[in-house]
């Protein structure tokens, strides 16, 4: 009897988008107004599902209040109030897409979460834009 | 060519979490401000999915007039406004979290909606806080 | 390392649902309001999600600014303040329901996204009513 | 004392904007595509806003459960599921503009609710689109 | 120079309408679902807004950081997970009505903002239901 | 009999928030993470509302599609995917606070607006910080 638990979180970030391998030209004919390179920024919206059995005696299949802190601790204290290209070393050499920075949680959160549960991360960027990482 | 529909409903409800085989020491550091014995509330909002085949003379997999109504009469007349655990007969002996209401729910509407639909269930418990039955 | 990519357009427009090989009165007792001969409306939002593998080196599954680009040439133009049953060939003998609507949005993108990518649709009609397709 | 106590409603409905002394080029220039012979929608989000003492005995301003029976009764029957320029006599010979319609729901509000309480109408055509009446 | 900042916070809590000077009959009647005995709850949004002139040296009218703890400390740790009727002393002999709740609020963030900054109380019990004090 | 119309957009900017005139150590005490020097960033909401008499022939106070041009060419084209800070002539010596944007935003479109309009904007800075000018 699976079951899914979600907790939504926030943070917010600058970041440019850009290739550092390819032309000025060819970055702003394919990433537009998303390579500025003074940086533009956005309200992240952050949900992270959580997929495995209740536990009987609590009723839980994880206590969404530690996975709140969990976020805080792994997760926002490094990318919150951050620029993604110059303060986040995950990001040196890889473009913070919504796409990247998707896996790139799922990969902090999954050193912390026993193997037991999968997990899920949506990433809005905007209201009107958003991922899903795994498919 | 199957296909999902889906309704979206609401109610208000007092709730506590607790497990009545632990001191209450242990519901404290378990449950935290949710073990408040006096209860606290949220206003919960539910949404069932309905999966299966459009019926060629309507286009409808399922009308969702009738599916709110159903959901009225067979959940809602049962859990708004209602004390949790004082008042619904399926949390006698059954913790109220999220996961254990989004259960309970499958199961009232699985009674009463065809077999040729796969239903699931989500449950916000606040809009931060979620869970899905079926994962 | 398959990722979903979200955009959310939406469109207003004007239908009336019922069944032209029935009476005025099974169309009555079957689609109730919705069956309204001179019509009605709803700001329909619409998700329009592509799943597939990253490109390298953009980082990108797909452009989002070219698939809302792609939305609002092949869907909205054809959709938005439109009379459904009037003004789209598409539902001349089809009705105008959720269900229909997200199964002909399905068909518009597929002829020009690359089968590479999966497409999923969510059509919200009002913010309690919605379907997916494919489910 | 006085305290504002506010109801949201919804209702949808098709109309056309369109001014009848003009040719269809004025109009067509002027009300672009809201101006579809053929109608097209929206789901109207409604706000009404009383501002008055509260009844030392109950805590109220209002019962808003009232309100909202009273809304449904003297507003939603006659909008919901119309088409606001053919089936509502109240814009026989006035264009249904966002604005034109606050001040409608206004004055068949007024009518019914003592006058000791300030009545204020919030309608949303869209998401991004609404209007405040009296200012 | 007058601007207005704003604060949301939530909080959630159970609560029950009525009038110990009437009898059941009467508070059923009046206060319906609401009067439940067993309480029912909501999770409240609350929005906080100063009024007053910019500080030219920081550009704040208010560090809303500041106005969130303050909330937090004076507000939400008497109301958050609570039983308003039973372990809040404010509604020891007062209806927690949205209105009376507002008020509260209102009196207890009075005391510790400075004369020179109006504030206006918006909270929402459901998401449908609200109220602002002042009007 | 005035009316208020009101129009929703979006832009999204990086900033930091700091005095100039002060030390690293005064600007992180009172700005904290807003003063990380290499930035962060927002998805802001837009909110701009004109009041005044409806024209009889046309039913609108201000026609929203043009104020939806407006914005964006006298707003968005200078604020949107931008650096406050640093491509923003107006924040050359000003800090980028929300309060202060709200002001700018308003001069800017003040000087396009016929003075029988009153303008007020609000803006929103996260979902849970936001500014209204003039109060």
């Amino acid at each position: 009897m699976k079951i899914t638990v979600c907790r939504k979180e926030h943070f917010n970030a600058a970041h440019r988008l850009f290739n550092p391998g390819w032309t000025a030209e060819k970055n702003e004919l394919v990433f537009g107004k998303c390579n500025n390179p003074n940086y533009h920024g956005h309200n992240y919206e952050l949900i992270v599902k959580l997929t495995g059995e209740p536990d009987p005696e609590t009723g839980y299949v994880y206590d969404l209040k530690k996975l709140s802190d969990l976020i805080k601790k792994d997760v926002l204290d490094k990318l919150d109030h951050k620029n993604l290209n110059l303060d986040v070393k995950e990001f040196e050499n890889l473009n913070p897409t919504a796409e990247n920075i998707a896996v790139i949680i799922y990969k902090l959160l999954r050193e912390k979460i026993e193997n037991t549960l999968d997990i899920k991360i949506i990433l809005y960027e905007t209201e009107r834009n958003f991922v899903e990482y795994p498919a």
